[in-house]
């Protein structure tokens, strides 16, 4: 299903480390090419989405929340 | 030289597209394992960092900018 | 399609403006109470989405970036 | 009063939900016609401001951190 | 008047520079022991809002968007 | 050593205060003016930041981030 957000980043990838805190969730996605992008989310939210290890999910970033820096 | 900031993503890439808005530019990322990232930052910026074709930087996203989405 | 996002608000509405910008389109979202949202997207995503008036769509806003204040 | 700020959203409504969280607590504002908007925000600003049940309050939301998604 | 809102920074300051762009006004708000911060607001926003040269305002900032960084 | 980051605000100053919380960490960030700056970040950050009282450091902050408001 291709899913239509206005943020230019919605990357594919899977779930390889879940971390659950007392207030947020620390959800780990490794994307197709073996990059891993790091999201924390609330506990809430994370179990609403059902977000276990292998599980298929989208990183969602605005591309206005990408910094960029260099050396 | 370890680039150490509070974001917990700062990915290391090259880039592959730039384009000069009339306000902002939009910067392409490649990741090591092919993945890319869309970022907007402003032109100055962007002209301020050189951010050539090529050019090695990092992706620097705060986590809990990183929303997750499912199907 | 119930779209499922870590963002805690994806208030469905309606589209009851559109200001096309140089580089930025603002979109006005009607909620069933009458309630507006302003949103500020990049022009390619507003194209991309198809964001005409009256199209049904979502304001999807994480709950930390909702902040409060009283007078 | 007229609150003057920057961010393009600041929607008058009451509070109608409050979590206490251990660090942070979500409020959940409901506007005139009754859509509902929820915050976290941190525990001490949540207390700063009074947020009880009923209190009239903004959410203040930047037009560019609502994003819009379609089905 | 007491500004009350649930950002942890409401840094009072004076306007000190205002570029008008395209689409985003930058303003550089200049605090009471000499240091600068820079803020982008949409044109519209700059202009509702009367910023010019020796204004009083306060910069308003998330503590949860202020990253830290060491070298 | 001048860190190169496209957040138009990263400036420089000490910590003057460091409350570790369950899941996040509130960093008091005193820039050379006398002016505080508050920032939130996750507790593991702030350890691999190393962030004690005294130490030197940048609070970094995207322009877009910074809100403005007036009485």
């Amino acid at each position: 299903m291709q899913m239509n957000i206005s943020a230019r980043n919605a990357l594919k990838g899977k779930v390889v480390d879940v971390n659950v805190g007392a207030v947020n969730t620390e959800v780990v996605i490794e994307l197709p090419g073996g990059d891993k992008v790091v999201s924390i989310i609330s506990k809430d939210s994370a179990n609403k989405l059902g977000l276990a290890l292998g599980k298929t999910c989208y990183a969602v970033i605005k591309a206005s929340h990408v910094m960029v820096a260099v050396d």
